[in-house]
């Protein structure tokens, strides 16, 4: 099916969709952007990531697009379009094109350039979250701020390829020594207490929307958390590891450079919490 | 006047010039880019700056696009459909536009996105290269492979605009402890012995085309050249300091965090280089 998406107030068929070459994300990676799940129809802590939005384009100082009221009316109008019953609406914002490519920001009057578009995806039953992901590690090679969801993913979508090549399912990235966060996913490892140890948030790692939300649902489990960093050596020596990320919600991770995690098969945590954050979300959902 | 810019295989107005929001240089930053200066609308340092593109692609695994015949072709119309005599011609290739998005990268058949534009600017009568510049410095806070050219180019524009807001013309970035580059330029600086003073090429810095040709013209005026790290407070007690680029030539830099460098007026060794830079690369442009 052809989809329909949204480009500057413009709903056009998705082969026609396209921005000017002179669009600062295009020549500067000078966007962000953001990934809202839909479920039943319904999007999958909207607030959030609209909250998360408004936190990287202060950070780049990038004007506010259009204001939220319209933004959930526009990814609304994207599932109405496009028959969405389960998958993504990704959203991005630019500094906008101005009339030259430029180092220097363009004057107030360029409006920011935004882009939706819909992706179709089974997101409950998923193989993924069925087998476990075999993750390889990677040194993070990232700029250092990665706090801000800025469009500049070639390091992430580099090593995703190059895990790839090793028959892994996904990165993890390492830094000083100690795990930052996946490719494009939190972290967790939990210890022999049942304890989820997960990086603290830094300008180091992604302020994880279903991060946030999965540390609550551990809470409501009665399940000691430790944000704190932790080494390859220690994730391999873990009971259970598993990642999180508005697409994957809780992805069990199985085996890490080569060595099973616990028996190597999902844990029993990550598949708890997977099927409380999905529950709790579906009835949350607008 | 408005530009006619080149966009897979098509020349067209600058303002009917896009691509495909898919693009991967949009969404992923994947993308790599070059920038040639013109002179008396000839090409300078062409065949340099086209190997240099052929490496930033085999580095990501990004094919060529178009074979080099062709690329010099195309860089020449547009230099006579827009009547370029002196500026810069900007050349991007992206990893193109995939049906969707995915870190994931595109079959084969996916082709590489092409895109071409001309800049007008004088670059030989420059007001930068008389008065000298003013730089500020800021943590290298960039990803760890700075040698690929590529888009990833947030930080280096948002460190450029804080260095304006300081009232510095351009910004030095130092990464433990020691200078690598300017936010889009090689750094350098003289000692009192007349030696030039620049990093060591690495993944740390861009390996610079005019890099490369001014400590060429340094070995013609047998001037001694140590290819070495230096730190902020070094750079401030030298002699001269300087920064070289394809669009910038050599500009002396005249002042750094506030304190000025030698007499805080441009330095005649920055000078000298930038005359026979000029006159051997317009003798040998093509």
């Amino acid at each position: 099916m052809m989809r329909t998406v949204y480009v500057n107030g413009n709903y056009v068929p998705e082969n026609e969709a396209s921005v000017s070459i002179f669009d600062r994300a295009f020549l500067f990676a000078d966007g962000v952007y953001e990934v809202t799940s839909v479920l039943d129809g319904k999007l999958i802590d909207f607030h959030g990531h609209i909250a998360r939005l408004e936190r990287s384009l202060k950070e780049l100082g990038i004007n506010y697009p259009v204001d939220k009221d319209a933004l959930l009316e526009i990814h609304r109008e994207l599932i109405r379009k496009n028959d969405l019953v389960e998958g993504m609406i990704y959203l991005q914002v630019s500094r906008g094109a101005a009339a030259d490519r430029d180092f220097m920001f363009p004057s107030a009057d360029v409006k920011p350039t935004i882009v939706l578009f819909t992706q179709s995806k089974s997101l409950v039953k998923s193989p993924a979250a069925e087998r476990g992901l075999k993750v390889a590690s990677f040194p993070d090679q990232r700029w250092r701020r990665c706090d801000i969801k800025t469009v500049q993913l070639l390091y992430s979508s580099l090593v995703k390829n190059e895990a790839a090549k090793k028959g892994a399912d996904d990165a993890w990235l390492v830094l000083d020594g100690k795990v930052t966060e996946g490719s494009s996913n939190n972290a967790y490892i939990v210890d022999e207490n049942n304890t989820i140890i997960t990086r603290e948030l830094s300008n180091d790692i992604l302020h994880g929307i279903t991060r946030k939300a999965i540390l609550q649902c551990a809470a409501e489990l009665d399940l000691k958390v430790e944000e704190r960093a932790f080494s390859i050596a220690e994730a391999q020596k873990a009971k259970e590891a598993f990642i999180t990320s508005a697409s994957s919600f809780v992805y069990p991770v199985i085996e890490i450079d080569g060595a099973k995690i616990g028996d190597g098969v999902p844990g029993p945590i990550a598949k708890r919490l997977r099927e409380i954050y999905i529950e709790a979300n579906r009835a949350a959902a607008i």
